[in-house]
């Protein structure tokens, strides 16, 4: 019995690595395809959000199956929980990966990130899929050294979000509304992503530590 | 045991139909302080947010108690699953009606809905407030009869919120850039508000039919 368990448990670890790497693959072409208008790596993107979405509900009835057949206890129901918690961030991460490969799509041929800001826009690419990465070793490697790392390009990616709001409300922008619009939900994007990111990394440490009071951002 | 079980079900089903009454309350003060700058109750939203998310942490804890220490199968424990699942949806549906309340106090005592836009935003207010209010009958009385009319709504906001972006997008719009992205961020809270319900009713329809396969939105 023990046996089938932990075969199940460590078949549910794999599902939550395959999510987090199909993240990482999904933002890095997502931030990709935004700074190079490749219509093909944006549509990649947003077909294969469908792959990340098949995964969390394999992994949902997995943990459902598991919790009425092996009636885990302590650390295992934790695991079990946390895997419910984790797919559903990741789930969300790949949507929001998708959301900036659809701008991308929406704007192609021309460039949906505003001059004015691709420098900004560029930072928040490269911390997005710092965060990605780091998601995906605090997820498979259970790193929580890793986490604070995390946070810190989750701050990043809020004072850049701010800094979008700046450009766009001071006297200095030229954009039109199009690109107002833009602008915004490119960086509302990427805020969340960072959000997501965030919470893994806490279930990750209620799920290795036990301690339940840090996990919600 | 089965007397204490049922007991545990009980209060977790008073934590969510809570939950669920906060959330009709906190939209439809949010709805209210935008259409008449009234900051008090904005902030009200805003702090009574903080309840929500108590209420979340509080029934999170209690189902992974009683997933432990009862160990529940088949219908018990699609119950518990279910309301771990909707818990985090309610929460998000407070988090967006207080970044309602957070746009209103940001341009008080001025409106932050843009004049040109006014219909368009009582119609979504109007539209998430019955969301949270057949959110709050099925979670409650598990009616799913509420279900079909909730997605009608979510359909009313997903075209509101197109009809921002026409309008914003459109020859005739004379806003500045500040009234861009407060139109668009208010009217992608209001979407996303509409997702959530949606995604509570269907989690319900799980809970209560057993049927997996329309669970996301």
């Amino acid at each position: 019995m023990r046996k089938i368990f932990e075969a199940e448990l460590q078949a549910l670890g794999e599902d939550l690595d395959s999510m987090a790497r199909l993240v990482v693959d999904a933002i890095s072409r997502a931030g990709e395809a935004l700074l190079t208008q490749d219509l093909s790596l944006a549509q990649q993107v947003i077909a294969d959000d469908q792959a990340i979405d098949a995964l969390e509900r394999a992994l949902d009835e997995r943990c459902v199956l598991l919790l009425a057949q092996q009636q885990p206890v302590a650390t295992d129901l934790r695991v079990v929980v946390s895997a419910l918690r984790i797919s559903a961030s990741l789930e969300r991460m790949g949507d929001l990966a998708r959301h900036i490969a659809e701008a991308s799509r929406r704007a192609y041929p021309n460039s949906v990130l505003p001059e004015q800001l691709r420098d900004t826009y560029i930072g928040m690419i490269e911390a997005s899929r710092r965060v990605a990465e780091r998601v995906y070793a605090v997820v498979s490697s259970h790193d929580l050294e890793v986490a604070d790392t995390l946070e810190r390009d989750d701050d990043l990616l809020d004072q850049l979000h701010n800094d979008v709001f700046s450009t766009v409300l001071g006297e200095s922008w030229t954009g039109n509304a199009q690109e107002t619009v833009d602008a915004t939900l490119l960086s509302r994007y990427f805020e969340r992503f960072g959000d997501h990111g965030v919470s893994v990394a806490r279930r990750m440490n209620f799920l290795v530590t036990g301690d339940f009071t840090r996990q919600d951002v």
